[in-house]
């Protein structure tokens, strides 16, 4: 495929590798977030899964990953090819607008004409040419001034996702099946996702935005000029080491902490500025045991899915899920859609229908000073 | 009271302390059986309630245990009071009648007149005074000859409880309730149990037994005349440490192995020598995690019950058990009746109409050679 006129080799793939994931503690915790884990049984973890998508299209040089000072160990390891001036280290975690901003900002002064593909850590997406596919029209609409987004055809009405409401066609090279984005929707209740699902108008959110970095800074400081006042400091001392600490201990602390979903996507969508392109993939953002499950079962409720290289798991008409990171015989006798997390110094039994509450677990022990386990 | 007449004087207890508890694995173990463990809360072992129960009626020299090689230790560190000349270990088990009828044996060498009473290591009674009562009528019952039984009287239609059929009193001294016992009644179903709470005839059968020594020898050997003469072979020479260890090791191996039932009570019910005294007192043989979690709950549905001297749990929404032997954080959500067993190298997870499925799980850990969790 030839590069030119579509922006493709303008692109730069980000990675913001945030989030703990507290719907999926014990297995995700302050020091082992959700996207260090293998949770596909694949043998890659989310992060990995996620470089591998990513680097063919970018190059492995083009790969940025934004991450808290206390997984650089972990995310270098998981991916060598990575090279240390694309780790961007966060102080402390200032939300999705920042991590994204700042990648942008650092981008921008290395490269200005550089257009960024921002894709979280901890999705998973099976059908990597799809993906691909997807992303092209999405740069090419980035290089054609707009803000993409991908969106994910629905397959069942999903009420733990946001939908995008799709508008009509545009006329972008490179990109015929973009569309305009209408509005943002957040997560629908059942019947709402029962309509959205036929009516051809709504996708899934996934949070992939592709866009020039000088047009998504634009964005980002039309919603917070202050902010983006931040982000371009912090990017004009970044690549100067004896800089760069003084002006994050100032300047990090008063970044505002705010999802690019409301500096970013709603405003452009408001503007006529954010397009979608439809992506025709199989998508998960993983966000609690529930869908774990559902990855591994194939979607038959009857299966008993088994996570972990040492799992010993002896199970009797159970269905649900265990994921053990320890070498202990786990034994399961007439347990329906059950959800078993068995880790050396903390153990989750709930179910399926359970798995949205898990958070609020997270949150009582930390109430309760437990955050040992945390 | 005094004790004479009424055969008191003449009393020993006997503790047959064998038997794993299948169906409470991974808390019991071939080596940490189910008498060891305090399964009430009370912080007293099963087997530590039962001397309990025991010596003040028989005295606490007055008190034989009977039990594995391998769990020696164990008995000795939870009885401190238990002389050594009333430890009696077997070297291998050989079921309920060996166990019994070698304390016979032994005892009777030692003191012919001895009336023992045989009460199980590892079942629950609170009301002492009840269960002192009883016991102190089957005593008297013993003393004029008969072979006497204690029947519990029921409280709910149970079928995990053989059932002892009642016939018409006798005029025995000392002991004004007992009954002539008819027959025995295997674990009947759900109607038949209905029937039996009702009917003012069926008591639960307990498997205690209350005789002179020399009655249940002539019934053991009535029954099987070489189990009889092997266990006096065992008795003559066990008192004599040149002796014993040769004798054990030609004598053991060929007893046969069989439960008291079928050598003693069946057949002592169908000579009309048999007599049972009704206890109006609670009751339980902790047959599985289900009868554990009744225990705890009195009985309400609704309630979480939590053993276990570190258990560090945080539940929403559950209700059940959970045991551990752990200090690991257990995190329940949403689910009802569970039964949750966490040890530091097996976990069980199950509910508890599937409790009496635990052994199950035992046996399949047998087949497929995973015996050091058992």
């Amino acid at each position: 495929m030839s590069k030119s006129g579509s922006g493709l080799e303008h692109f730069y793939s980000v990675i913001p590798a945030g989030g703990i994931g507290s719907r999926l503690w014990p297995l995700s915790r302050a020091d082992a977030p959700k996207f260090l884990h293998d949770l596909t049984g694949s043998g890659s973890s989310l992060l990995r899964a996620t470089w591998d998508r990513l680097a063919p299209i970018s190059g492995p040089d083009r790969v940025m990953v934004v991450t808290g000072r206390a997984h650089r160990a972990a995310v270098e390891a998981q991916l060598p090819e990575l090279i240390d001036s694309n780790v961007v280290l966060e102080s402390e975690p200032k939300d999705s607008t920042a991590a994204i901003g700042l990648a942008a900002a650092i981008l921008r002064l290395r490269e200005p004409d550089v257009i960024i593909g921002s894709f979280a850590a901890d999705h998973v997406i099976a059908d990597v040419r799809s993906f691909r596919r997807a992303v092209v029209q999405a740069v090419a609409a980035a290089n054609a001034g707009y803000i993409a987004t991908i969106g994910i055809t629905p397959t069942e009405p999903a009420i733990g996702f946001g939908y995008i409401q799709c508008g009509g066609p545009l006329d972008i090279a490179g990109a015929p099946d973009a569309l305009v984005v209408e509005s943002f929707v957040e997560k629908p209740d059942l019947a709402t996702a029962e309509k959205y699902v036929v009516d051809d108008k709504h996708l899934w959110n996934g949070g992939m935005f592709v866009a020039r970095a000088d047009v998504l800074l634009a964005q980002i400081g039309e919603s917070d000029p202050a902010l983006l006042a931040g982000l371009e400091e912090l990017a004009e001392a970044w690549d100067d080491p004896a800089r760069r600490g003084p002006v994050v201990d100032r300047v990090w602390p008063g970044l505002t902490k705010i999802a690019i979903d409301y500096t970013v996507a709603e405003p452009a969508a408001k503007a006529g500025r954010l397009v979608v392109v439809p992506g025709h993939f199989d998508w998960d953002d993983v966000g609690d045991f529930a869908s774990i499950a559902k990855l591994h079962s194939g979607g038959r409720k009857s299966d008993l899915a088994i996570l972990g290289e040492n799992a010993r798991v002896l199970a009797d008409s159970s269905s649900g899920i265990v994921i053990s990171q320890t070498s202990r015989i786990i034994s399961l006798i007439g347990v329906r859609d059950i959800v078993v997390v068995d880790t050396e110094d903390a153990l989750l039994v709930t179910t399926s229908q359970n798995a949205q509450r898990v958070k609020g677990v997270v949150d009582a022990l930390k109430l309760s000073g437990r955050s040992d386990v945390l």
